[in-house]
C-alpha cells in the first residue's frame, strides 16, 4: 500500500473513492486523460459498461479554482463530485452527483443524473481506458516499456 | 525493472512479445482470461481496437502438451505464437501468427490470419481487458482492493 502521508488530501480522497467504486463492482483509473487538455480525477468503468467521472475537491478553494468540469459532462455517463465530511457541498452545482469520501472509503451520497454516451465514444473511451490501464502497469513490470503516453 | 533471473522462459519471451507489441501501438495484458476457464500468455489491443492473442512456448514440449490452442481462437481477432530462434517452427500448425521472440524483444515473422471477432463479444472482452488492466494497476497500489479475480 502507498504510505498516505505521502498522498495529497486530493489523492488521499480519490483512493476512498475507488476503494467504494471497487465494492460496486466498478475499476478505475486516476488521472485519466479522455481528449487532449482533459484530465479527470478518476475514471471508472462499470460492471455494464459505464463510465463516470470523479472529480476529488479536498476544500472550497479546489472546487471554486476549478474552471473545466463542464468540459467534463460530454466524457461521461454520470458525473460526481467526491469530498470529505467537512466540505461545504451546499456550493456545488445541481443535477451532478455527490460522493463522501475520506482516504479510507466512502459512499455514493445523491447519484448522479444520467447522460448516456454515444456509443462510438463509449467504445472510443473504453478502449482508452483498457490501453493507458495496461500500458501504465507494464511500464511498472519493464522499464523498456515507453513512457510517451 | 523485473530481475529477470526469477522469470520464467516463458515469462521471458512474455517480455519480449509485450515490448514487440508496444511498438507497433498495442498494449498488452498477460495472462489474460476471456472467458472462464480459458488463460491466454498474453492479449493484445491493438490502436484500433484489435484483439489478439499470443501464445508464448518456449519449447516443443511446451507446445505439444499445449491442448487448449485451438479454443483461443474464437477469443481474438488473430491468433500468433511467441517463439524463440531455437524453436522447431515447422512443428506449429498453419494459418496461424508467427512472432519470432527473446527476452528483450521480437518480431512478427508471420501474419496471423484474420477472423473478426463479432461486435458484441469484442466489447465484452475490451471491457473485461479494461477492467482486469485497470484492477491489476489498483491493487498494486492499494491493497485493500479485493483480490478476487
Amino acid at each position: 500500500m502507498q504510505d498516505q502521508h505521502l498522498l495529497q488530501p486530493g489523492q488521499l480522497l480519490a483512493r476512498g473513492v475507488s476503494r467504494c467504486l471497487f465494492s460496486l463492482g466498478f475499476a478505475t483509473l486516476k488521472e485519466f486523460t479522455p481528449t487532449r487538455g482533459l484530465r479527470v480525477d478518476v475514471m471508472a468503468l462499470g460492471p455494464k459498461g459505464q463510465l463516470w467521472v470523479i472529480e476529488c475537491k479536498s476544500c472550497r478553494a479546489d472546487f471554486t479554482g476549478d474552471q473545466k468540469w463542464q468540459g467534463y459532462l460530454e466524457w461521461c455517463d454520470r458525473f460526481f463530485w467526491a469530498v470529505d465530511l467537512d466540505f461545504p457541498t451546499e456550493i456545488l452545482p445541481a443535477d451532478t452527483g455527490l460522493l463522501l469520501a475520506d482516504a479510507y472509503g466512502g459512499e455514493i451520497v445523491t447519484m448522479a443524473p444520467e447522460a448516456k454516451l454515444a456509443p462510438a465514444r463509449r467504445k472510443k473511451l473504453t478502449q482508452k481506458f483498457a490501453t493507458d490501464a495496461a500500458l501504465r502497469l507494464a511500464r511498472l513490470e519493464d522499464e523498456q516499456i515507453g513512457r510517451s503516453s
